[in-house]
């Protein structure tokens, strides 16, 4: 369950260029780092058993009430929380999307339906639907329309918005979305600032949805260093992520010009891509061997095939070097075959 | 079910002397925290799912194998982890103990059972029983030919060893420990390094039942910071704390000595005490307010009475001003009765 996600950078050599993970983690954290190594003292105490004081700073931050909002651990954590707390006994799970979802379901003992993006409407009643929003790894956004119809139609329809900050569509706000108690938004602090290596992550939602799940957390879940650090985050709007959304839009271009792969469309920084005649494996191997570039093999995605691949746009130059070495990479398995 | 643990010092104005945590953390952690800001790209990559590379780590130390070590998120990731991975439907639980056992048994389903600390043998097959090993509150150590004869009556015995470097009793190793499937190790890294910021722990057992925790395992439930945390602190033995344990018996034969006041034996740092004729409320308030002192209202802990409280040995002068100050509550208390 915990393997083949991306940003595994760990099991090649010399990565140089990382178009693996969603998250534009580029960013510079001395003076983040320098914060908390001016707190040592934050070692020696136990964090508060849930991270009161952070969740009144977001409250604050989105204009909702503290109740209104719960910190986690990463997003990870709040997948996990939001599974075992509302007794649903099937959980609806369109494909493909974030395999956590499934995984943090079967867990907690729910009956796991799979569905195709577009028909999973007649499932409605005792289901929790979970959306990614934007999409992993597609890069797709739900519209508010279809979210509303959702939320009309099932029991609770679980929004991760972890990449929120990541597109310049419509995606709803924590002040909107704790007004009713069908649904719960769950943020990614480690997205939204490209600390991944962090932890942090929190989930807004109407009070009685948030009382519901506090019964099943885990004190002390989130350490004092991050906790921290969420703070200095919270007043450092300026270290928010902003990907180059329309160098996305020309890697996409330039990808989709490739004879032999098709790239979905995408509203967001990452993309999902196909291979005609070769396996994603294959491509990605020669990419870390030949040109120490990592990419996202797909394939274990539900719904997908060993052909799908997911990267992330990244420097224009970087983006031309993975053009340049998928191009080769055609050509040379053209040549042998 | 997150509030009322110790060390919670964040509730008060001004406390000076913290009796209330069992954790040896008064070190300074100027070089570790400039270890960690030393590496800021810490925060540019997710973690590994599974925190590997200090597992090996971990076994090494241990003279154990890697496969039969799991890191988690303090140790009480370890205990949710342990009480939802064996599909037991019994928790056999002594009473006074840590609070977390029955808390992550009951959000897993399992039926749990109290018993004294003495009769606890009949309830042996189909369950799990969880021994914490110094016991938090009392400070009493199990003797190996118990446990032996535990293992041997009950499908599992999780011992939660937190504790283990604050007592010269002897505790189970964890290379003993392995080599049979009947318990399950949790040790805590916050406690061992007086680090209860950092949240980090760890889980040894027998290979069989490490494969089936992974299965239940969240993935990158500890942050790059943790784990290189826990790296630089395997590589400084000199930072493992090592409690003052004539001083705690020196403290505990001084508040015995106090008419009012009765005092549990104990093999550790911290012991369990009861007052004649008042609440630990009270006191608790009295000593906050009056005289900047933190102690544990141990009233909460299933088996206890609102009359009981713990405190863990602090330096002989604080232990002192402890002592007088509980002689001065209960001599006012006098006066005004």
């Amino acid at each position: 369950m915990i393997e083949g996600h991306g940003d595994d950078a760990y099991h090649y050599e010399d990565i140089r260029s990382d178009f693996s993970s969603n998250i534009c983690a580029h960013g510079n954290h001395q003076a983040l780092m320098n914060h908390l190594a001016g707190h040592p003292e934050l070692l020696n105490h136990y964090p508060e058993p849930e991270a009161w004081t952070l969740e009144r700073m977001i409250a604050e931050h989105h204009c909702i009430a503290p109740r209104q909002v719960i910190v986690t651990s990463g997003a990870t954590e709040a997948i996990y929380l939001v599974a075992r707390s509302f007794g649903c006994s099937r959980a609806v799970i369109p494909a493909p999307t974030f395999s956590e979802y499934a995984n943090a379901c079967e867990q907690a003992g729910l009956a796991v339906v799979t569905t195709s993006l577009q028909s999973r409407e007649e499932q409605g009643r005792g289901s929790l639907l979970w959306l990614c929003n934007p999409n992993n790894p597609t890069g797709d956004v739900y519209d508010q329309l279809y979210i509303d119809r959702m939320m009309a139609e099932y029991n609770l329809v679980v929004l991760d918005q972890s990449y929120e900050n990541y597109t310049d569509a419509h995606v709803m706000s924590p002040r909107w979305g704790v007004r009713t108690p069908y649904s719960v938004q769950i943020h990614s602090m480690t997205k939204t600032y490209g600390v991944p290596g962090l932890r942090l992550g929190y989930i807004t939602a109407h009070e009685t949805l948030t009382e519901q799940m506090r019964r099943f957390l885990h004190p002390w879940s989130v350490s004092a260093l991050a906790v921290e650090a969420g703070k200095y985050l919270l007043q450092h709007d300026e270290l928010i992520c902003r990907p180059d959304l329309q160098e996305a839009q020309r890697l996409r271009e330039g990808l989709q010009g490739i004879a032999g792969l098709n790239v979905g469309s995408t509203q967001t920084n990452f993309m999902l891509c196909q291979l005609s005649n070769h396996t994603a494996s294959e491509l990605k191997d020669y990419l870390a061997l030949e040109h120490h570039i990592l990419i996202r093999d797909a394939s274990n995605f539900k719904g997908l095939t060993p052909a799908h691949f997911r990267v992330a746009a990244q420097t224009p130059a970087e983006n031309d070097a993975l053009m340049a070495a998928i191009r080769e990479f055609l050509k040379d398995r053209q040549l042998k075959g």
